[in-house]
């Protein structure tokens, strides 16, 4: 991910992702659902998630019958507040977009929906469900256990996922507050990233194989462990992340969690209307003067202003929505190797 | 809080609270609740959130009139799996254990409930209300938002307060994994600690008054501020407390928020009934396997074993019921003079 090789429009790598989907079998509408998840990534600058960095794995897992292309998906229970989606191995921006979007209809009739779903691969990137949350003026939660790669506090053995979360709240038109992140120190991609550049990490990032505090990102590399973020507060995070994805949905937790980059164990999400709290309008007016009251905090030392989480990937958007979408050398070649096998044609480069 | 001047039996300091309260004029029954809180909070080793620190705040804001001792509290609004209850300057322990009890017995019939409350005095430790909920065999979260203390990620002004959020999770008769924790670096009262001992503080906790970072905790108790745990990501949370305290239910938010050690925002708790997810038998069957994971995982160095989260505090619960709660002279001092003014005999000291 160095060398910067150009450009590709949006809806040229949507186009692309659909056609590399669909020829391996997966149905037109879910490869849809995928390609807009991973493009969607790329455009709010989250690449890890995107369309370059997932495709090659997503395709092996379809090939490795990792992933069922073609799920018989079912809700396993289903009340008026909550529910359960067994997946049937299908794909994750499938199976919990069909959480988020039942939750978000169950939610507008009665105040509030928590909807879980085990059985499917890699969720990708948690804003695309609590964004979804926000565009229908609803608040959403969503969270997602991983295969273990985080001590638990005080721990030198990896038994917990980077266990992410998102909370997305409404603000107005086309604006939102985006929390997601994992409950990991780091992300390991980013400390693959600097084993590249040959440069040092930071202290109580990560530690080594046999569970030693580390600072070179190499010995990482060789089945290195993440420390949590924040120290004991994130691990209560971390592990309330396993236990509402996992063990409240029957999911599969902790070490029984398939390793791999396109597994994932279970995934909840949770939708609020607000309207069963106060008048929106009301709601709004209120958000709309907490955020200038956060904007206009004056920076400290080292700091051009005060972001809001999720206002990064919203600049990033806008910028890329217009502009395309940056592709990397390396990332370039892997997707084209790729497309070669399978007869599809790359995206146009701009 | 240096030297211990002996201990008293958690049914002594009960009623000992309710002879203060009910001489106030506070009712009978609300006295009980917040003896009750204020006792557990010893119990558990939050000394912070105890009789002995809280009394002198709580008199003083009953005689003040910033705290009602006799609230009309009224359901606001009420659906089947939401409300917001107004608590009418009331005791915030009365109000929100009422909106938490509201709470449990709408999540039994309908799945998942979240009730907001508005317009009452300092909630104290929010541990009591998930423990609450895990009682009922329920997940239960909870959160409030606190005058402003804390800076955005960023910033130099603070427009936060500490923010404390909780989730309980059962798992069987007297046990459950209790996550409580302030969204701010560390406690205010924990600087003021060092400050006595005349120790220096971590980097990353707190800044002086014109936002310039400190080490020296004399300097942060001359309008000090505290910085957000985890960087960007306990940021994220403070300020999604903030919202979903405050803005959801309508309460006042950030600079709006009155100070002191008797006041607060707003509050929200929201509960989960399991069995509308998977029977109860086979979550706790579950949980009691992913505690052994994570309780058998090898200890870091520095470490002498894994702590789940609300051990300590349940190990000292399981130690002060029966030896008593340690009392230290100045706090002993203090409320003694409250005492001798309202004619209330003191605890026995054992």
């Amino acid at each position: 991910m160095v060398n910067v090789k150009g450009k590709v429009l949006s809806d040229d790598l949507f186009n692309f992702c659909v056609d590399v989907l669909t020829k391996l079998g997966v149905y037109k509408r879910d490869s849809e659902v995928v390609s807009e998840h991973l493009v969607l990534a790329n455009l709010r600058g989250v690449d890890s998630h995107g369309a370059f960095v997932r495709i090659p794995h997503y395709v092996s897992a379809l090939r490795q019958g990792v992933i069922n292309p073609k799920p018989k998906i079912k809700k396993v229970k289903e009340y008026a507040n909550a529910g359960l989606i067994d997946g049937d191995g299908g794909f994750g921006p499938v199976v919990a977009m069909m959480a988020t979007e039942l939750a978000i209809n169950k939610a507008k009739k009665s105040s509030v929906c928590i909807i879980g779903s085990t059985n499917m691969s890699h969720v990708g990137m948690l804003a695309r469900y609590t964004l979804k949350a926000t565009e229908s003026r609803m608040v959403g939660m969503a969270a997602t256990s991983s295969p273990v790669m985080v001590v638990p506090w005080g721990g030198r053995k990896p038994v917990l996922g980077t266990n992410p979360f998102s909370i997305g709240f409404p603000v107005n038109d086309g604006n939102s507050i985006i929390v997601d992140m994992a409950t990991s120190s780091v992300s390991g991609g980013k400390i693959a990233v600097l084993a590249s550049k040959g440069e040092k990490m930071p202290e109580g990032w990560a530690l080594d194989k046999y569970g030693n505090p580390i600072t070179d990102p190499k010995v990482f590399l060789d089945g290195g462990i993440l420390l949590p973020f924040g120290g004991y507060k994130g691990f209560g995070l971390c592990l309330s992340v396993e236990i509402f994805s996992s063990i409240l949905t029957g999911a599969p937790y902790s070490v029984y969690i398939k390793s791999g980059w396109a597994t994932q164990g279970g995934f909840i999400v949770e939708v609020i209307d607000v309207s069963s709290f106060r008048p929106y309008e009301e709601y709004q007016k209120d958000m709309v003067d907490l955020i200038k009251i956060i904007k206009t905090t004056p920076p400290a030392e080292g700091f051009k202003e005060v972001l809001l989480p999720g206002e990064l990937e919203k600049r990033e958007y806008d910028k890329r929505i217009i502009e395309g979408i940056p592709v990397y050398e390396d990332s370039w070649e892997k997707v084209k190797g790729v497309a070669d096998e399978l007869g599809v044609s790359m995206p146009i480069l701009r």
